[in-house]
């Protein structure tokens, strides 16, 4: 998995600190997440081949995660796009991009697919072959989901030393690294754990931004590979947090540390500090595996 | 009159290539002329005290022009505005805006008034004691205005030296600016002309983006200070521009000395010429005083 970030700052758009959008790149999807005014710029700057993005996950309607993608939308279309676009986001999405593209007359010629979402509770919104992705209810002044994107475990991989040792018959191989087990040349049964390796262990991101300090994601989250947790706050400004249903520095570890995830990503930092310093040292009194979310980042996940 | 360029680029948004937006600052107004993506980064970075805009003007709901407006106003409220704003533009504008900020549940804590245009032709949408401005009726793809920005005839001044010679009555001086004949300390009469000065030429600005060649529009921008014209393609490929309704730099160098302006801007270039000297120099096989609008260039009218 690879994660670029293209925005990690709330509120307003700056000149060089752009609301939030990332794009998670896994088992050959391009996924964004998030899409902020600018995000468009943004992918250009960071030399993402935007085209490849057919599924766009929106967390909440509120502008800082949400205002760039009609432009975006309407910038596939006079790049000539003809693949599908996949919008998951809160109920209301649909109407107020269709509503934007009505009044410039600019209707795309690719398909343009809303999946709404509404659910309080964690629902499938994309599977295939080897990814799956599910919402993850926040807690937030508006309705807002976070997303867990997950790798499926992958094929075993043939141990072809073993295989070759034990005469293995080279037509069962490609079922062999299905699961089933292998025949000798001479008719016998081998154990197919004898002779694979197991698949590489699955990768797992959480991404949860905005929310309040909410617990009750735990469970859900528990061993991401990472998980990128808003931390628009410092403790010292908890009252904020509180207020505005934010989380603080302190708060994300937290939830990292019960979470027992791999590494925490933080983020979503309110413009009032000075240094982004302040949120990694804050969260590694808690919880040590801290990363900072930085405007073109790229984490290998 | 003082003209700041935000963004003069057509199509979408790009690091260093901004579509539409433009500050015009006259007679102590700060009026805003189309709102494209990114807008209020490019007046931030561009350091325009963008809290002193009270009015927008918006020509037409295509995204280069518009998608920049929720952000905006969504950003006003952020920094805690209390000012009433008022904007105009196409009917549906409103709508668009509106059902942004309730999905976000973001309304403004200020006054927002829009003033929807629907007619088809020449409408006066704004007017003060100093300044007044007008639709300009324009032809593109969908409805869409251009603005003439007009500064009324200001106060005569007066003629101080020739006063005192003249010997005129002081406590007159007040009513002789506004245009009143003097009294002299004998009780003469004296035409106000004698001991006045003209007051200076009232300037205008005509804003004409985005539309065909449109030679309607000549009598009502004419002998206007400064035009600023879309030319979004070159002559060569005039076919494009008949196309999509845009114009040819040939053909905004025609409607500029037909309607004989003190200058010729230009702006909206596609993005698929690799230099804007053309635009000049093929705009000026036409008419001599041409300017290349460029983003953070700042022209004085």
């Amino acid at each position: 998995m690879k994660l670029t970030i293209l925005g990690c700052h709330s509120a307003t758009p700056r000149w060089d600190a752009n609301p939030t959008s990332q794009v998670l790149e896994v088992k050959g999807h391009l996924f964004l997440i998030d899409c902020a005014e600018g995000t468009q710029v943004q992918l250009r700057r960071f030399k993402v081949k935007f085209s490849r993005v057919k599924h766009v996950f929106i967390s909440h309607l509120h502008g800082d995660h949400f205002f760039g993608l009609v432009g975006l939308i309407a910038t596939f279309r006079l790049l000539g796009r003809t693949a599908d676009l996949h919008i998951y986001g809160p109920k209301g999405i649909k109407e107020a991009i269709l509503l934007q593209l009505k009044l410039g007359k600019s209707y795309t010629n690719y398909g343009l697919y809303f999946h709404e979402l509404e659910s309080k509770t964690s629902q499938l919104i994309f599977e295939d072959d080897k990814v799956c992705v599910t919402t993850i209810p926040l807690d937030h002044r508006v309705y807002t989901n976070g997303f867990l994107f997950q790798e499926k475990i992958g094929e075993r991989s043939l141990n072809i030393e073993k295989a070759r040792e034990l005469n293995i018959e080279m037509s069962y191989y490609h079922k062999i690294k299905q699961g089933a087990d292998g025949i000798t040349k001479d008719g016998k049964t081998v154990p197919n754990t004898l002779i694979t390796f197991d698949p590489p262990a699955p990768k797992s991101y959480a991404y949860c931004s905005d929310t309040a300090y909410f617990p009750e994601i735990v469970p859900q989250i528990t061993k991401a590979t990472a998980l990128y947790h808003e931390t628009t706050f410092l403790d010292k400004d908890h009252h904020l947090a509180e207020k505005t249903k934010h989380s603080t520095a302190k708060e994300a570890a937290v939830i990292a540390k019960k979470a027992e995830v791999g590494t925490l990503i933080l983020g979503h930092y309110s413009g009032r500090y000075n240094s982004l310093e302040s949120f990694r040292s804050e969260a590694q009194e808690i919880f040590e595996p801290v990363q900072l979310a930085e405007d073109g980042k790229v984490f290998d996940i």
